[in-house]
């Protein structure tokens, strides 16, 4: 059902140096499904991440925060299980996250703060810790399978995704050729509030750690934080950018600030995939047939901006008309009116479907038919776009449409 | 499809001394239907109304604010039409709300700020006006039903809500007896901010202007400003109470201030009509199967406590949870999360289904078992209590479930 998303194809995927990937079937929460993640990052790797603003913000959510400080970003393995999420989980699931670190942490010969956990699927269930523990062998037996090892780490991450979400680029810059892959999952609960459920990024570059987290935090607020599919931020939503540095040979090509050669390209490609992997995780959102950018200019403000542009992404109004293909477009007008713009000037507003003119002066355009707004509402991807006369900031918004099968996914999804 | 609503029996309703009601088939949007709705108060009545704060507010909503200031509420007749909203029509819908006043005026020799203009239905189409007053001499001609004209008038403004919203109370004080009729309706777009898509409240005493205004916003505060079926704020959101004063014979006997002996009987019958009619509107939510009572208790202050509380009412998630039956109540959580309370200490946080205790400290109770919530769960009636352990502050927002049929009258509503 996915809205124009198509599995990655193993050939496009790259290897990144310095780095090993290993899955395993743990039953974490039903046998036989791949749902165990390990990826080995060798030694003078840097990593930064950006995690949910929910207050009930999971057990490994804490642990990834204490570990990613206590290592000042000197991490040199991950942990990811699905099938529970290991929030509301109290003082046990702590305990149980810190646990998974320290038995990964003594089976490398690492110190367990190196070590990063990440759980995603049910809430408020305790954690099968013994089940994921037995796994990490297997996890690790399987470790060092090249660039099928990001296929099968998009895989083992997904919950109620229909699809893997992987990409790869090579970024050739100042003679050098660098490896950026990356992998993310989504689907529900999907309303990122610093990031998205579960994203993450490796390059093979050597990157300062602070210049990465830098960068992180600046991808991120282009990508994953402007995606929702259901406006639920969820209890785990985390997104680790990853450096190996395996591509740099000596201290002195460490990437350490925004003037270095290399520093624009590699960035600018972390944006590109980053948005990718976000703009995936809409495409495959429970249930979407429909992916539709909302982009709004001229508001006062960026929050502003991103204030209207939410409002019509949530309305679950305007999301079943998408679905319908129904041009019921006033209720994107409403969305805009109540989106808490105490003085908007509703005689500024202009509404426009891709190409369409449908809203002038806060009315119905004259040349406006509704067999154009028709044959828009058909198409697979929508641009929504509304100007509000009031200034320069402008944001765009990406989601999809609200189907049947979203109610059928959710009130089925535990069964 | 409503839960727990059933139709208003024509012999609970009660007819209300010093008005009128007549409805009519206008085929604003389909032949056939009963939708044109003419209320007509004697001399001497006041109104008082709410309107919507979405700044895309339709056309009459701003002719009614107008009239009812420059009429100091001294209104004598009301209209409404469903099947168009008047909303997103610009300066020519403002000028045909107006000209709908107008003719109604002229038809009843009043002057035209005695008239409210009410629409609820599609937005952004044109009105129909010439239909719409070429139906008012059949509703004027019918007018004058007694009782039956409050089961007839409910039926006339319902759009997709599938039962018709209608209650009557008699107020023995004083040796006086008072009538209060009310209807409304609602179904979709649900989330008032200020007043309901539209319920008016009719009563037989005679009230100061400035004291049933401020009883109004009272009463609004504790009613419809406490529902949500979709979080959607409608451009026409509108409640209306009037009181005709046909009971009261002479000067001396006007309601003017709270210490008046009849003001605290009529006042809570108000607020118990209002509840009612609000809850109307949530058992009648486009598709819903459960009626659900959100109360947030102990929070710092009364914004935070609805903040909460609409956090959890509008949760996709947590909403087809409820559809399906499903304890799947760490999503509960999970919504209290990100609600926006920055400072929330989640090991205070307890979480109740009606008498289950779910979640204490923050995690799940130790004696929690899921057939207990799976108990609850499949009840009819719903109610959800978080408290905060922050504070004094409480409130109650009543929702509904999420379920297929609320995508299928979403998707198919035009059509």
């Amino acid at each position: 059902m996915a809205a124009g998303l198509q599995a990655p194809k193993p050939q496009d995927l790259l290897a990144v140096e310095g780095m090993k990937i290993g899955t395993a079937s743990a039953g974490i929460r039903k046998p036989g499904k791949r749902d165990l993640l390990v990826m080995q990052f060798d030694a003078g790797s840097v990593a930064a991440g950006v995690f949910t603003r929910n207050r009930f913000c999971a057990a490994p959510v804490h642990v990834c925060r204490k570990h990613l400080t206590e290592s000042k970003g000197s991490i040199r393995a991950l942990v990811v299980n699905t099938g529970n999420a290991n929030a509301g989980t109290g003082q046990a699931g702590l305990l149980m996250a810190q646990e998974t670190c320290e038995h990964l942490a003594s089976m490398l010969e690492l110190v367990p703060s190196q070590v990063l956990p990440f759980s995603t699927g049910v809430i408020l269930e305790p954690l099968p810790l013994e089940r994921l523990i037995a796994g990490l062998p297997e996890a690790l037996q399987a470790a060092d399978m090249g660039s099928d090892g990001w296929l099968e780490a998009a895989e083992a991450i997904m919950t109620t995704d229909t699809l893997p979400k992987a990409a790869s680029m090579a970024i050739e810059t100042g003679g050098k050729r660098y490896h950026l892959s990356g992998i993310s999952k989504g689907a529900g609960m999907i309303r990122p509030n610093m990031a998205t459920m579960l994203a993450v990024m490796v390059c093979d570059a050597a990157i300062e750690p602070e210049l990465l987290g830098r960068w992180l935090r600046d991808i991120n607020a282009q990508s994953f934080n402007r995606i929702t599919v259901d406006g639920d931020t969820s209890t785990n939503d985390s997104f680790l950018l990853v450096s190996t540095g395996a591509k740099s040979s000596s201290t002195a090509q460490v990437i350490d600030n925004d003037a270095h050669p290399d520093a624009a390209a590699l960035k600018q490609a972390m944006v590109l995939m980053a948005k990718k992997l976000a703009q995936a995780i809409v495409r495959d959102g429970e249930g979407a047939s429909k992916f539709i950018a909302v982009q709004v200019e001229q508001a006062a403000s960026d929050e502003e901006a991103a204030q209207v542009a939410y409002a019509i992404a949530h309305s679950p109004l305007v999301k079943t008309a998408f679905f319908a293909s129904d041009p019921n477009l006033g209720r994107i007008l409403c969305a805009v009116g109540y989106a808490g713009i105490d003085d908007l000037d509703v005689q500024r507003v202009e509404l426009f479907l891709d190409d369409v003119h449908v809203v002038t002066q806060g009315g119905r355009h004259p040349a406006y038919r509704e067999e154009d707004g028709q044959r828009v509402m058909k198409q697979q991807d929508i641009a929504v776009r509304v100007a509000l006369g009031r200034g320069h900031a402008q944001t765009t918004v990406w989601t999809c449409d609200f189907s049947h099968d979203y109610v059928s996914i959710n009130a089925d999804y535990r069964s």
